[in-house]
C-alpha cells in the first residue's frame, strides 16, 4: 500500500505561498515586539509533563497534551502553551538580570483538539510576556496588542480588546455573592452567554443559582457592566472601602491618557478559566461575526515563579494563535498576495556556451543581493518566455549566440517590455539595471 | 518538591542572547536561499511513523526516533530529519507546478541521541532540496551551500566541501569488486579510518577484507583517490566504458568554470549511510581539528517519490545544522556580539505628570520605526543613567520638572555626551535625532 501524502491530522503542510503568508505574520509581530524593546527567546518542543501538571492540573494533561514516556523512563509533553517554559525560563535567569524582563516568542505548539475552523492541533502561538513591571506592565502588554493588530492595518472597526480585571471578578463573586467555586463556573458561563440570551431567560437563570435576590441584583449590575464608567460607578457603590485599590480603575486612565479606549472595552465576561491569573485578563476578538474565537487572550499572574520555589515576581503575558489570527487577516482583506515567489532575473541561453556564462552572472548578481534564477539547459527564446510566466520575475538575462560572440548580455525589462545589451565586463552597470536605479 | 527549573535533557533554553545569535543564523541562510530563488515551506512537527519506516527502514525508528501512539491510535514520530516531510509535500504537488522546484526550510527536530559536542537531542536543521533539475540541481545545491558558509564570512582555509559520487561507489563496490553489502559497509568504515592510520596497518586491514590482490588493488587506487584529476585517470583506466556517463566528472568541469575548486574537493570516504542517495554525496567539515563532526550533508537521490506511488522525480537536497554551524563560527571568531540588546531610546520621567507624556513619546517614536523603552515609574536621574548602562541604548530621553513647564523633552545622546531640549510638538524632529538623520 502506497503511504498517505497527507500530513497528519491537525496539523498543515505549508507550501511556500502559505509559508510566506506565516513569515509575513511572524516577522510583523517581531517587528513591532522590538519596537517595544521585547527581546526574542524560545525553550525545547519537549517538557517533562510535571511542568505543565503544577500551573494547570491534570485535566489539562489527560485531555489536550500530547504526552508519552521517553527511553529513559522520563514523562514528557510536546508544548500545548508557552507560559510555564517561559516561566521556568525566568525562573533561572531573574535574580541576575535587569528588570523588567521584556521576552516574546513564535514556538509551535500541539494540542489534542478536534480540528475545526480557528482550532488545529499544531500551530503557533506569538507569546509576549514582561516580568517585573507591576501594572505598567499591564498597560505595556495591552498597547503592544493594539499595535501588533494596528500593524497588519487593522482598525478598531475590525477587532476589539475585551479585558476585566481578577480582582474585581473575585470581589464580585468571593466578597460580595459569596460563591463557591462551582456556583461560580455556571455563572461566567452564563454571562458568556448573555449575548445570546433574551434578558428575562438570563436573570431566571441567574436566579435559580443565587436563590438571595439582593444577591442576583449585585450579579445583574455587574453583568451589565459595558463601559469604564459604569465599573467605576459600580465599584464605588459596592465596594466602597476598596475603590482606590482595584488596579483595572487606573488602567482605565491610562487607557484613556493613551488614546486606546477606541480598541479596548471593558467586558464581565472575560474571566479566563486558567487559575494562575491575578490581574488583568483580556481577549481580543474579530468583530465580523464569522470569526467567533479569539485572536489572542492573556493577563497578569503573580504566582507562576513559584512553582520553582522562586520569590513571586509578577508577569503580564499574552498569546496571539496564528490560525485565528489568519482567519481575521483574510475576513478583512489585510493580507498582501503571497501566491507568487518573487525572483529579480531569470538568465537563460539559447547557446551551450552561453552555459557557463549564466552561472558566473547569476553568481555575480547573488554577490550584489539580487535574486537569481538560472534556467537550466539550453532553451528556445519560447520556452524563456513562457517560464517566465510562471514567476514574479523582473528581467530576463539572455545568452544568445549574437551576445556570446559580442561578450554581452541580452537583458529584458519585462515591465516595460524593453530590451537592451549591456557588455559583460560591465557587472555593476548590469546590477544597476537590476536593482532599477 | 520544587519543580526542575533545568530544559529536558539534550534541549536548550534559548535566553535572548542565543536567540538572537539564532536568528542571525536563519536570516543568513534565509537571504542566500531567497537570492538562489528557493521558496520557503515547512510541514508538521509529528508525522506518521510509517513515513520514516518507509525511507530508512526499522533501525533508525527503533534508536533514534521520539515516536509514540496518539489517542487516535496512531502511531506517529517527532520528525528525526524533514527529507520525508519534503518527499511528502513534492509527491503531493510535483505534477502540477513548474519544475525544478526549489524549496528550503528550517525546522526543529528531535533524536534520541546521547547529548555530546555538536550533537544534541533537539536541534534546528536547514535543508534545501531542488527537484526535477537532474545536474544541475546537483552543482546548485553545492554552490549554494559555498555561498551560505561565505555568507557568514567563513574562507576556503575554515571549511572544505567533501564530495563523492555514488554512482562511482557502485562502479568500484558493485562492478569492479563485486562486493556484498556486509564487506562494502566495513570498507566504507576502514576509508573513514584511513587518515587516522599507518599506512601497512590500512593495507593489511583491506587485504582480510579483499583476499583477491588484483581487486585489493583497485580498493587502494580508489581509497587514494584525492583529486579530481586522478578520479578521471581512476574511471579511465577501470571503466572505460563509461567514462562518460559518471556524472561526477562533468561536475568537476563545472566546479572548476565557476571558480567553486577552492572550496570542493574529492574524498572517497564520503559515501553517506543513507540507501536512498544515488548521484552526488557530500560533507561540509571545519577544517579545525576541534569540530570534527560535519557542519552539513547532502546529496542526490532519484527514487524518493517512489513510496507515495509516484513517479520518480529526481531530488538533491542539502541539510545543515545550527549545533554543529554555531562551533565552527564560534571556533573563527565568525559570530557578532549578541549578548546586549539595541534599542534605540530610553524614556524616563523625574516628575509624575511626565508618565504620560513618556507613554505618548514613545507611541510617537514606535509608530516610526525607532525602538524605544520606557523606564517605569517616576527615577531619579542617577537610577536613569545605572539603568541605561544595562541595554545599548543610544539616547535617552527625559521629561523632568523644566521640560514640562516647556512642553519640552531633554534629549542625550549617549555616544557624543551631547545633551539637548527639543520642543514636544516637533516630533519630526525628535525622530530624526533618534535616527541620526
Amino acid at each position: 500500500m502506497a503511504l498517505s501524502k497527507a500530513p497528519y491530522k491537525g496539523t498543515r503542510d505549508f507550501f511556500p505561498a502559505q509559508m510566506r503568508l506565516r513569515n509575513y505574520m511572524f516577522s510583523k509581530m517581531a517587528e513591532v515586539s522590538e519596537l517595544f524593546a521585547y527581546e526574542p527567546y524560545d525553550g525545547p518542543i519537549l517538557e517533562e509533563i510535571d511542568l505543565y501538571r503544577a500551573k494547570s492540573g491534570d485535566e489539562l494533561i489527560n485531555d489536550q497534551v500530547y504526552s508519552f514516556t521517553d527511553r529513559g523512563d522520563r514523562q514528557v509533553a510536546i508544548r500545548p502553551e508557552m507560559t510555564p517554559t517561559v516561566a521556568r525560563m525566568a525562573a533561572q535567569v531573574h535574580r541576575e538580570i535587569a528588570k523588567p524582563i521584556r521576552w516574546y516568542a513564535i514556538p509551535n505548539l500541539m494540542r489534542y483538539e478536534k480540528p475545526q475552523r480557528g482550532r488545529l492541533r499544531e500551530f503557533w502561538q506569538y507569546n509576549a510576556d514582561i516580568f517585573g513591571a507591576g501594572a505598567f506592565g499591564e498597560i505595556e502588554i495591552l498597547q503592544l496588542a493594539v499595535n501588533i493588530m494596528k500593524n497588519f492595518g487593522a482598525t478598531h472597526e475590525q477587532f476589539e480588546v475585551l479585558i476585566n480585571d481578577r480582582k474585581l471578578v473575585n470581589l464580585v463573586f468571593n466578597d460580595l455573592l459569596k460563591l463557591d467555586a462551582d456556583v461560580q463556573k455556571k455563572l461566567y458561563k452564563l454571562i458568556d452567554n448573555k449575548k445570546k440570551m433574551a434578558a428575562d431567560k438570563f436573570e431566571a437563570e441567574a436566579a435559580v443559582l443565587i436563590p438571595d435576590p439582593a444577591k442576583a441584583m449585585v450579579f445583574k449590575a455587574y453583568s451589565s457592566l459595558a463601559t469604564f464608567a459604569e465599573v467605576k460607578t459600580f465599584v464605588a457603590k459596592y465596594a466602597k472601602e476598596s475603590t482606590e485599590s482595584l488596579p483595572i480603575l487606573v488602567m482605565f486612565d491610562f487607557i484613556e491618557k493613551l488614546g486606546l479606549n477606541n480598541y479596548i472595552k471593558f467586558d464581565p465576561s472575560i474571566v479566563r478559566g486558567l487559575d494562575y491569573y491575578t490581574g488583568i485578563v483580556f481577549e481580543i476578538f474579530d468583530k465580523h461575526p464569522e470569526n467567533l474565537r479569539a485572536i489572542a487572550g492573556g493577563g497578569a499572574y503573580a504566582n507562576l515563579l513559584q512553582i520553582f520555589n522562586e520569590p513571586a515576581l509578577e508577569g503580564v503575558g499574552i498569546g496571539m494563535g496564528e490560525v485565528t489570527l489568519k482567519d481575521f487577516l483574510t475576513t478583512h482583506n489585510l493580507l498582501p498576495d503571497f501566491t507568487k515567489t518573487e525572483v529579480d532575473i531569470l538568465i537563460a541561453y539559447t547557446v551551450p556556451e552561453g552555459e557557463k556564462e549564466a552561472f558566473l552572472l547569476a553568481e555575480q548578481m547573488r554577490s550584489r543581493g539580487i535574486k537569481t534564477e538560472v534556467l537550466f539547459g539550453e532553451a528556445k527564446m519560447k520556452k524563456v518566455f513562457t517560464y517566465s510566466e510562471k514567476k514574479d520575475f523582473k528581467f530576463i538575462a539572455v545568452f544568445g549566440e549574437e551576445e556570446m560572440k559580442n561578450r554581452q548580455v541580452q537583458i529584458k525589462d519585462l515591465t516595460t517590455k524593453e530590451t537592451q545589451n549591456v557588455e559583460l565586463h560591465d557587472m555593476e552597470k548590469i546590477s544597476r539595471i537590476f536593482k532599477g536605479n
